[in-house]
C-alpha cells in the first residue's frame, strides 16, 4: 500500500485520516491512500515567495539552466524507481518512455536552451533596443524579470511524471518556485519523482513544495505575480479560472486542455501513397497509446470523401493486431485507462457520439485481453464513422478521453480546414500530404484554430516527431476550447514565469541594467589592447579606437583581382555612378571587413581565441577611393561557454575621414579564462 | 447640439429615442446627445467577421501597412476638424495633441514597423527554425496568422482619438476587423474621427464598426477568435472579464487598467541636481495635463526621507504658477475634468485618501480659474503627503483619476522599491536618478510589478519622453492592479491579434507555408546567373552552386600582409597549433568570405545592386592551407522595399573538399525590379 506524501515548507506531509483510496485500473485493488493531510496553504505560500523565490533569483539564467540539467541527470539515474511504479497507472513500459523518459528529456532541452538563447545574467533581453530620441540619449530595451510570485501548478493523471516536470523547468529556468498539485489517480508517481528532485539536494529550499489531494483556499490566496498553469478539462479549467482572486488581481492563469485535435489525409493521398500508410500507422498511435488519454490524442479523423472506406478498413485491420492487457505483460501494446471511473465516462461520452456516429471498430462488450479482467478499466480501441459532420454538433465538441476517434468525409481542403475548425480551438491538427500547396492552403485557412500543426509525409516519415508529441521547442497550447494557454517552445515558456517590462532612459542606464553595452554609453580603455585580456579582465565598455587606414585604388582593384571579385560598382567609374546606390567606383565590403581586421587585431597568441563569426553587418555609406576608415571595437556582452572559454561580442564600428559611419556589426569571438 | 452616429454595417445609424444627454464640463450645459439607437450586434460581429476580416486578410502585412501610413496621412491632414471639437471635452490644444497628434504618430509608428519588422506576406514568421531531427527532415517553424474574428475595443473617456486609434492599428495590422465602443461622455470626438476614416475610403467595408452607447450583448457573442482590448477602470474591467461567454471560449482578455503608478526621487538626486528639477517639472505635468486624467499620470511620488520638504515646497510652487481655466483661453495650461460625475468621483476618492495624509496643496473649495464657473468640472492641482507609507493602506490602493499625487518618504533603494510594488501592478514606474547602480537595483527589485520603467537625467533629459506617455514602441500594460494586459510594444502589439501556431513539418513544407527558403528544402536553377535576374524573377530556392578555389598557404600570407590581419593563426604554425579551435595555420574568416564573393558575384551591370549586409555569419570548421572551398547560394527571402527595388536574402554556404560546411550566413542584396 503506497501512502503519498505532501512536500511542505522542508517537510514530508503523510496522508491524514480523511485520505482517499486509489484503486488500481488493473487489478481493482486499493493501491494507494492520498491526501487527506491538513496543509497550511499560507505557509507554503510564505515559503515559496520567501524563501524558494530569492535562492533562485539570487541565480542566474546560466545557473539555473545548470542546476536542471544536473537534475535531469539524476532523474536519469534514477528513472528505474519511476519505471516500476509505472504499471500501476494502468501504463505499458512504452506508455512510461513518453512520461517518464520525455519529462526527463524535456528538463534537459530547457537547460540547453538557457545556456544558448538566454543572457548569462539575471535579466533578459526582449528584442533590440529602440531608438526614441533623434540623437540617441534616451532609448527603449524591453526585459523580462522573474515574478516574484509562485507558480501552482496543476496537473492531470495522464502524464505524472512529464505533467509535472514540463512546467517546473521553465518555471525553474524563470526563477519562480513551484507548488505542484497533480491528479489524485496517479500521484503516487509524481510524489516518487518529488522524492528523488528532493533527495538529490540540487534544489534549493523552496523551490518545489507538493500537494497531495485538495488545494484547499490556496488559489484565494494567490495575487499579480502568481502563475497558476493547469492541465485538464474544460469543466475543471473554467471553475478554477473564475477564482476571484484570480480574476481580481489579474492572475496569469495558463490552461491547456483536452480538445477535438483533429488529423487530416490529404486530397493527394491515394490508399496506395506513403502519405496515407503514414496517417493509417499515427492515427492507431494516438488511438492506443495511453489508452487514448492524451491530450493531444486524434479525435477526428478527416479524409477525403471517397477514401472513408479505405481508411475504415485499413484503420481496423491495423487495430486488431494490438494486443490489449496487463500492462506488465509480455507483448501487450496497450494497457488499461487510469481509473474506472474513466471508463464509466468514456463509455457514458461514446453512447453520446453514438447518436451521430456509427460503431465501426471495437465493442466494449467484447474484448479479448492479455492476463486481465475485463470488468477492470479495460477499454477496446474504437472507431466511429459519421456520415454528415457539416450536420453533426457532437463528433465537434464531445471528448471521450479514451481510445477512439471519429472519421468524417470531407469534399476539398477549405471543407477539410473547416471541420477541423469545428472543433473550436485545439491543440494540434495534422495534416497527411505530400503536396506544399495542400499545406499552405490548409495552414492559411486553420493556423488560427490551431496551437501546433503537424504535417508528415514521405519526406519526413523517418525523422517525424509524432502527431501527440508535443516537444519542449514547440509552443503547446491552443486557442478557445484548447485552453487558450501556451507552455513551451523553449524561451517562449520560460518567459510565460516572467514580467515584460518596457525600459525607457539614457545608454549607460540601460547597460547598467542589461549588463550589455548599448550605443551611446560609456566606453573605457583597457591597460591592454583587448585581445591581450582575458575574459574575465575584458569590461562591458571597454574600447579600442584603431589608427585610420586609407583606402586606394590600388587596393581595391588589388582585392578585386586577388579575389575575383570584380562586381562594376568597383571596376567601372561609369557603371558604378549608374547604380542608385554608389557615387562612382567603390571599396568592396569585404575589403573593409579585413582592413578593419587588420586594423584591430593583435597578432601574438593572448586570450582572444578566434573569431567565429558576425552579427547584423549592415554597409551603411560607400567608401570611396581616397577615402579612410577606421575602427572601435567594444566589448558589448560576455557569456561564459565552457570552463576554459567564453564567448565576448564586440561592437565594430567603421567610420570615414568626415567621422560618418560607414559599416557596423557585432564581432563573436572566443576568450579564454586564463592566459594562455 | 453633436448626435454622435453608430456606425454599423456599412451604415451609419443616428442616436435613438433613448440617447443619453452629454453635459459638457467646462459649461455644464448639454452639448450632445448619444447612443439609444437599437444596435443588431449579431448583424455587426456577422459584417466584420464575414466581410471585414476576409478583405484585411487578403492583403498582406505590407498592403496593411500602406493602408495604415495612408489613413495617418488623412488623418493629419484633416486633424483640425478634431481639434475644434477638443476642447467641449475639458481638454487645452496641449492636452489634444497627445490625444490627436498622439493617435496619428502612433499609427504611422505601426506603418513603418509593419514594413520593417514583418514580412512582405501573409505569415508571420516567430523566431527561428527549431531542428527537431537529426538529419534535418523535419524541423519546427512558430508562425503567426491573424485570428479570424473580431477586436472589440472598449475605451476610456480620457484620450477618444489616441484610445482608438492605438488599439486600431495593431488590430488592422494583423488583419482583424475591430468594433470600437468609446466611452459615451466623450464619443463625439471618437465619432469625427471614425466618420473621417471611413470617409477616407482606405479601409475595406467592414474593417471597422463604432458602437455609441451601450454594447447589450455584444460580448456574450463573441468566441474563441475574438478579442477584447479594455481601457479603464479596474472594476469595470472585472465586471467585463468575467463574462461566462468569454471565459467558456477563453477569449482574449487585455485589460489596461489606471494604476497607482509611482515617481521615484532617486537618493543621489539633492535639491540643487538636475534629477531633483527633472523630477519636479513631470510630476508637475502628470498632475496637470489631461487634468491628471491619464491611467499612466503618477499617483504617488516616493522621495528620501529626508527630502520630503524640499520637494513638497518645489511642488507647490510650481503648481502655484498653472492657470487653470476654459480650456479654449489664452495661457491656460489645465482645463476641466471630463464631467461633473469625474469631479465628484475624484473628491469623493480624496476624502479617503485625507484618512492617511495630508492635503499640503490645493484646496478645491479655493480656486482662481480663467473664463470659468467653479462650479463647473474643475479642481485645482493638489498634493498629499503621508507620513508612514508602510503602515497606510489606501494611499497604495485607492486611484483618485484627477490632478492629485500624494508624496510619501523612503529609507533605501530597497524600501523605494517596495513602496512601489505595493500599488499591487502599475502601468509605469518612473525614477529619477543619475546612478546607474540605483537604476540597476530599483529596476531588479520591482520591473515584475510594472509594465513600464522610466528613468531620466541629466543625459537624457533634452529627449526624454515623458513618465506618462506610452510610447507605441514600447508596451504599454502591466500586471495586477493594471490589468494583467498589453498594448503596443511594436510588432508585440500585432501578435495580441494574432495565434502563434507551432508548424512541425519538412523543409519544403515550410518554406512553402512562409515563403521563405528553409535549409534542406528543394533548390531550383534559374536560366540565368542570379545576378542578373530581376527582383520579380528570383526564385524563392533559386541557387547557384561556384566551382571550387583552393586556398593556400601563399594566398594566406598574402591576404595578412594586404590587409594587416597577422593574428598568429594565420601565420605562426606552432602558436596556432596550440589554440584549442585549430590545426595549425587556417585562413582568415574574411579571406573565405572574400573569395566567397569572388566565386559567386557576376560582374556585369545588372538587376543586383548592391550587397547592403549580412546576418548570423559563423564560422563553422577551419580552413588550412590547400584546402579548396566552394559557395552555394540561395535565394531565402524576398521583400519589397521601394518602387524601383526590393531587398533579396541569401543563404550562403561554403563547403570545403570534403563536403564540410565551413562557414555559413545570410547575405543582403537590393536588386531592381527591373534591369538597368
Amino acid at each position: 500500500m503506497l501512502r503519498p506524501h505532501s512536500h511542505a515548507c522542508g517537510q514530508w506531509i503523510a496522508p491524514g485520516d480523511a485520505a482517499t483510496d486509489i484503486i488500481g485500473p488493473v487489478t481493482g485493488k486499493v493501491i494507494a491512500r492520498a491526501g487527506g493531510a491538513p496543509l497550511d496553504m499560507q505557509a507554503m505560500l510564505d515559503h515559496a515567495r520567501g524563501v524558494g523565490g530569492p535562492a533562485l533569483r539570487a541565480m542566474g539564467f546560466h545557473d539555473r539552466a545548470r542546476m536542471i540539467k544536473a537534475l535531469a541527470g539524476y532523474l536519469d539515474t534514477h528513472k528505474e524507481q519511476l519505471y516500476a511504479l509505472n504499471p500501476l497507472t494502468g501504463a505499458t513500459r512504452r506508455d512510461g518512455w513518453v512520461d517518464i523518459d520525455g519529462g526527463i528529456g524535456t528538463m534537459g532541452l530547457f537547460a540547453s536552451k538557457g545556456r544558448r538563447e538566454m543572457p548569462d545574467g539575471h535579466v533578459y533581453i526582449d528584442g533590440d533596443v529602440e531608438m526614441l530620441s533623434r540623437k540617441g540619449t534616451f532609448l527603449g530595451q524591453h526585459v523580462a524579470v522573474p515574478l516574484q510570485g509562485v507558480a501552482v501548478q496543476i496537473n492531470a493523471f495522464n502524464f505524472p511524471v512529464w505533467g509535472m516536470l514540463e512546467k517546473l523547468a521553465p518555471a525553474l529556468l524563470a526563477g519562480v518556485p513551484s507548488i505542484v498539485k497533480p491528479a489524485t489517480q496517479t500521484c503516487y508517481l509524481t510524489e516518487a519523482c518529488v522524492r528523488l528532485i528532493i533527495d538529490s539536494g540540487i534544489l534549493p529550499e523552496g523551490a518545489l513544495q507538493l500537494v497531495i489531494g485538495r488545494t484547499g483556499d490556496l488559489l484565494d490566496r494567490l495575487g499579480a505575480q502568481d502563475v497558476v498553469a493547469f492541465t485538464g478539462s474544460a469543466d475543471t479549467a473554467l471553475m478554477l479560472r473564475s477564482n476571484p482572486a484570480l480574476m481580481r488581481h489579474s492572475t496569469r492563469f495558463m490552461a491547456e486542455q483536452d480538445s477535438l485535435n483533429a488529423s487530416v489525409l490529404g486530397p493527394d493521398a491515394g490508399p496506395d501513397s506513403a502519405e496515407f500508410a503514414l496517417f493509417i500507422k499515427e492515427a492507431v498511435t494516438e488511438i492506443t497509446t495511453k489508452a487514448g488519454q492524451k491530450c493531444t490524442a486524434t479525435r477526428r479523423l478527416i479524409v477525403p470523401a471517397g477514401m472513408m472506406d479505405a481508411v475504415g478498413g485499413a484503420l481496423s485491420e491495423n487495430l486488431a493486431a494490438i494486443s490489449i492487457g496487463n500492462p506488465s505483460a509480455e507483448g501487450v501494446r496497450m494497457g488499461a485507462l487510469a481509473s474506472h471511473a474513466q471508463k464509466a465516462d468514456v463509455l457514458a461520452r461514446l453512447a453520446q457520439l453514438q447518436t451521430e456516429a456509427r460503431l465501426i471498430h471495437g465493442d466494449p462488450s467484447k474484448m479479448t485481453l492479455v492476463d486481465a479482467d475485463p470488468e477492470q478499466a479495460f477499454l477496446p480501441p474504437m472507431i466511429l464513422s459519421c456520415a454528415d459532420p457539416d450536420a453533426a454538433r457532437l463528433v465537434h465538441a464531445v471528448e471521450a478521453f479514451g481510445p477512439l476517434s471519429t472519421l468524417m468525409p470531407y469534399r476539398d481542403t477549405a471543407h477539410a480546414a473547416a471541420l477541423a475548425n469545428r472543433g473550436g480551438g485545439s491543440l494540434v491538427c495534422s495534416l497527411f500530404t505530400a503536396d506544399p500547396g495542400v499545406a499552405r492552403a490548409i495552414v492559411l485557412d486553420s493556423a488560427a484554430w490551431h496551437g501546433r500543426i503537424y504535417i508528415n509525409n514521405a519526406a519526413s516519415a523517418a525523422e517525424a516527431t509524432g502527431h501527440g508529441s508535443p516537444l519542449p521547442h514547440m509552443v503547446h497550447g491552443g486557442p478557445g476550447r484548447a485552453g487558450g494557454g501556451e507552455e513551451l517552445g523553449g524561451v517562449r515558456g520560460v518567459l510565460h514565469y516572467m514580467q515584460r517590462t518596457a525600459i525607457q532612459a539614457s545608454p549607460d542606464m540601460l547597460s547598467a541594467i542589461t549588463g550589455t553595452w548599448v550605443q551611446g554609453s560609456a566606453t573605457t580603455t583597457g591597460p591592454a589592447h583587448p585581445f591581450q585580456r582575458t575574459f574575465t579582465e575584458i569590461a562591458i565598455g571597454e574600447t579600442i579606437h584603431t589608427d585610420p587606414r586609407a583606402v586606394s585604388l590600388d587596393d581595391i582593384e588589388h582585392f578585386a583581382h586577388f579575389t575575383g571579385d570584380t562586381f562594376y560598382a568597383h571596376m567601372d567609374e561609369d557603371a558604378a555612378r549608374a547604380n542608385p546606390f554608389f557615387p562612382g567606383r567603390v571599396a568592396h565590403g569585404y575589403l573593409l571587413l579585413s582592413f578593419a581586421a587588420g586594423l584591430f587585431v593583435q597578432p601574438d597568441p593572448g586570450p582572444v581565441l578566434a573569431n567565429t563569426g558576425l552579427n547584423a553587418l549592415s554597409f551603411q555609406k560607400p567608401v570611396s577611393p581616397g577615402d579612410g576608415i577606421r575602427v572601435a571595437l567594444t566589448c558589448k556582452r560576455k557569456t561564459r561557454r565552457t570552463d576554459s572559454y567564453g564567448e565576448v561580442a564586440w561592437n565594430a564600428t567603421l567610420t570615414n575621414q568626415d567621422g560618418d559611419q560607414v559599416a557596423r556589426y557585432e564581432l563573436l569571438t572566443m576568450v579564454a579564462y586564463d592566459r594562455p
